[in-house]
């Protein structure tokens, strides 16, 4: 995709979230106990890149639905995201998110885990609307989808966070998939198309999105670990190189513990096995530039490049019965889109 | 209630969360990635009173229906009460809970959020196999009542946690039961109450239980910090005085910046105003000297034991055309339990 066409993308790619921003905004209580509600839209008008619900209006759309009953859906998957995030940031002592202090900076771990807690809440308030729009039955198999969704992504979450506390270094490129496939792939891909098609009318037995959503899914991932090693943070708006402190166990990480000397895996093993306070940006700075010494980046490129054609393969066969459409094009084209970004 | 008494309510208790906590532990998933699963049992294995399992439990049977029917309803309150101490320990930065390190002391912050969070969606997943037991229409109301539910204890977490934050001290104690009836009444006694009734086969209609679950409530977290403050630990088994070095607003706290001179209030406003960690324990004991020369724990025990009688009314009204039976017995029991127990 070249920087035109991912210009144009994110275009639509800004419609789309716009609406569902709005909608999203709207649908948070004004009243509450203090440090609640009012935090609920604190990331969400950081303005991310809205691409979660943008797929579940797309693929409503695609199957023949309309925005009106896909709405609810789209601002739920949004918030999940965000509820996600706000723990997940809580969880790697993360600093800066969207361009602002994380959310336990400013308010302390208490306050976050809180609001991380009354975002997936509302969420699925969300999702329990959608028995006025497609009834009870249909709502039932959505929650259970809902459920199902975010048992994947706590496992995710528990298996990267079990990967630092533990100091595993024995992993492979495989490891890496599964854990992108359950922590990234479900919530962000397979759940917001799976739900946006059943929808539109679609019996769930008649898409599938799994494989799909998965290499997608995890292109997306490594994308956004190159992003966070050699991005600019005016566009990334995370900070820059923060996995390097947190010992996140990046697909670079896990190549360059397979590709460096027994001395350097040695050097590499004792920093990730020390406490992340104790980590000092020098050291960051040191694996960077092994990372860069055994071109990690570009192994990563073009593992990400490879899952992305994976990936449209497999959109062109969940979407063979689908006709001809902008939304259709929108979700074929967010696969190189998610390789291409540089946000 | 005597003593004596409270020890054969306590062994009718033990009888009904011995067969919840069974049930509980068979159904949390044995595989699954490390620091997960295995750590959602870890408070539930560590034997809590079981209060909130044997609500639902005594309801379902009072108003007709089995154990069977309840019993899947009764290992989610379990383990939403669960869920939610993982989350409020971590919150609170607290360090003992049933007679063991708090599960963010023993395996930090970031594993105790995600813990907290696989408690409360295992809880979820028991909600939803009612529709087995009870059918669909009837699940979808228990689970808009457990939605219900967990907005109303955020909400009570948010406010204790603002008042915190925020060093309030004008706090009456009206605002402390309002707090109360979101944080603890809601989750532990209305809810478990209106869901095991519902399970039994009553219209959810036909019963309400929100006042009696208030005030028997409110009793029941009254007593709870004055256990904190003068308990025993080997029966109570969280940190004695933890509260004050939390800086909970309890009503003694709250009773005390009334009742203290202007310069006594403004240093136990000076003394809350500071981080936790700064709070020392000989400052802890000043606070609890400055508690007992004003009394304010009789207050508190003659606060509880009024709002016990007010239950008491309450709960008679809720159970006026439910037949005697000892599971309606065992349920006004529960309202002078609440107010006698020493653990």
């Amino acid at each position: 995709m070249s920087r035109f066409q991912a210009r144009a993308f994110e275009q639509t790619l800004t419609g789309y979230r716009n609406v569902t921003t709005e909608a999203l905004l709207a649908s948070i209580p004004t009243h509450g106990p203090p440090h609640l509600y009012d935090l609920v839209s604190a990331y969400p008008r950081r303005r991310g890149k809205g691409i979660r619900a943008a797929l579940c209006l797309a693929t409503c759309r695609a199957f023949g639905g309309t925005d009106a009953q896909a709405l609810n859906s789209a601002v739920a998957v949004e918030l999940f995201h965000n509820g996600f995030l706000i723990h997940d940031d809580v969880q790697d002592e993360s600093i800066a998110r969207r361009g602002g202090s994380t959310l336990h900076r400013k308010h302390g771990p208490g306050i976050a885990v809180n609001v991380g807690n009354a975002t997936n809440l509302l969420a699925m308030r969300r999702i329990l609307e959608n028995r006025t729009i497609v009834g009870l039955e249909r709502t039932a198999w959505i929650v259970e989808e809902t459920e199902r969704m975010m048992r994947q992504t706590l496992e995710g979450q528990a298996l990267e966070l079990a990967w630092i506390h533990d100091n595993v270094c024995a992993l492979e490129p495989t490891d890496y998939l599964r854990m992108c496939l359950k922590k990234t792939s479900w919530y962000s891909f397979i759940y917001p198309m799976r739900i946006g098609a059943t929808i539109a009318g679609a019996a769930p037995a008649a898409h599938d999105f799994c494989q799909f959503g998965w290499y997608v899914g995890a292109a997306f991932q490594i994308q956004d670990d190159i992003l966070n090693l050699v991005g600019d943070y005016a566009r990334y708006r995370k900070e820059i190189r923060g996995d390097l402190l947190e010992g996140k166990r990046t697909l670079m990480l896990i190549r360059l513990l397979s590709a460096c000397t027994r001395a350097e895996r040695r050097d590499v093993q004792r920093y990730l096995g020390a406490p992340r306070h104790e980590r000092t940006p020098a050291e960051a700075d040191w694996l960077f530039e092994l990372m860069l010494r055994y071109d990690t980046i570009d192994f990563a490129r073009r593992s990400a490049r490879q899952l992305a054609g994976a990936a449209l393969v497999e959109a062109l066969k969940a979407l063979r019965h689908v006709p001809d459409s902008p939304a259709k094009q929108f979700i074929l084209d967010m696969v190189m889109y998610v390789v291409s970004r540089d946000r």
